[in-house]
């Protein structure tokens, strides 16, 4: 019975963060209602608040448990990984609604809501890592600071994945990463390296 | 008496669009209430409905206006004033509410808002001319695609903006448009008109 009870919980927070996921990502914070959700997730108010105590909670939690559902390389590896986890990224733009809502919540301007800078910091750490794996393989530039460096990769990324947002729903994003890495890479790696890399929006579907 | 109606229904106008500009800033375009806009224009419901019919009306007379009011270059003339136009820019982030609520409103994805492509493309299209006038001087690299180049500048520009306002309120947005061009100049501008181009932080003040 303990146990029952236990999967119950797990099941209805899952149902939860899933239908307050697709109501972030097609509303934001502000526009999306907890009825909405309750519906969506066909839970009580009762028992959301075992699990969440406000809008603000379900919406850190779907922020946290995005990142955590991603497939990502375990060890950095350089350039080519790089380039390969920001077109994955990509694609799980386009059809990961956890993921969408979550990156939603980190951009979007919301009154009161849970906005910070949290989510920027944990991607330009990841691609730190791998701006660090390429200097030890020595496919940077010389005067690149990885640091800085992945800061600007995380902004041009979240610009791209705006725009691309806007003007054909993300459609093109694959695309679009593309073409970042177009003009970003001559300032990043090593002539020989930029030449050695394959950019390929098809890249965006395998994982 | 014509005249000083006039007169007056200009400032009438002036000011529910200053009003509007620092509510939205303040609070995004759901957030931002039309009483509080109104109280703080000092302006009554009647008098604004003469102008404006609705808080999306608002919110456009704003966007369109601020790009109005930027003081920018007459002709294209290549990267170093492409460079110099970015960090003005930068500069009246920090300075002119009314940019600042355009770009907010441009950005934030409000539910029922008046968010469109139109800023993204006006500003692509800034930037592209910047990009042509360069090929004319023979600044640009071989392969770049003046249009795609233009649109990812203002990508990459978007998204700056969006993670200095989150990390700093915009303190650091110059020195992060500095950052920017580091990484993404030599994809772009061929190796002598790199090393000719004065990328500093201080143009974002002087206009």
């Amino acid at each position: 019975m303990a146990r029952q009870r236990q999967e119950r919980a797990v099941r209805t927070r899952d149902a939860l963060i899933q239908a307050a996921a697709e109501t972030f990502d097609e509303n934001g914070f502000s526009g999306a209602g907890i009825n909405r959700i309750l519906e969506r997730a066909g839970v009580t108010p009762g028992a959301m608040y075992f699990h969440f105590k406000s809008k603000e909670d379900l919406a850190r939690a779907v922020i946290v448990e995005q990142a955590a559902a991603l497939r990502l390389p375990e060890q950095p590896s350089g350039i080519q990984q790089l380039v390969n986890l920001t077109l994955y990224l990509a694609g799980e733009m386009q059809r990961n609604v956890r993921f969408r809502a979550g990156v939603r919540l980190a951009v979007d301007q919301t009154e009161g809501g849970v906005q910070d800078f949290t989510v920027y910091e944990w991607w330009g750490e990841k691609f730190r890592q791998e701006l660090l794996a390429a200097r030890a393989r020595d496919e940077l530039l010389e005067d690149v600071d990885e640091a800085e460096c992945a800061r600007v990769l995380v902004a041009a990324y979240t610009g791209t994945q705006l725009m691309s947002q806007l003007s054909t729903g993300r459609a093109d994003l694959p695309q679009q990463i593309v073409a970042m890495w177009r003009y970003l890479l001559p300032g990043i790696a090593r002539p020989r390296t930029v030449s050695r890399v394959t950019v390929d929006a098809a890249l965006s579907v395998a994982a």
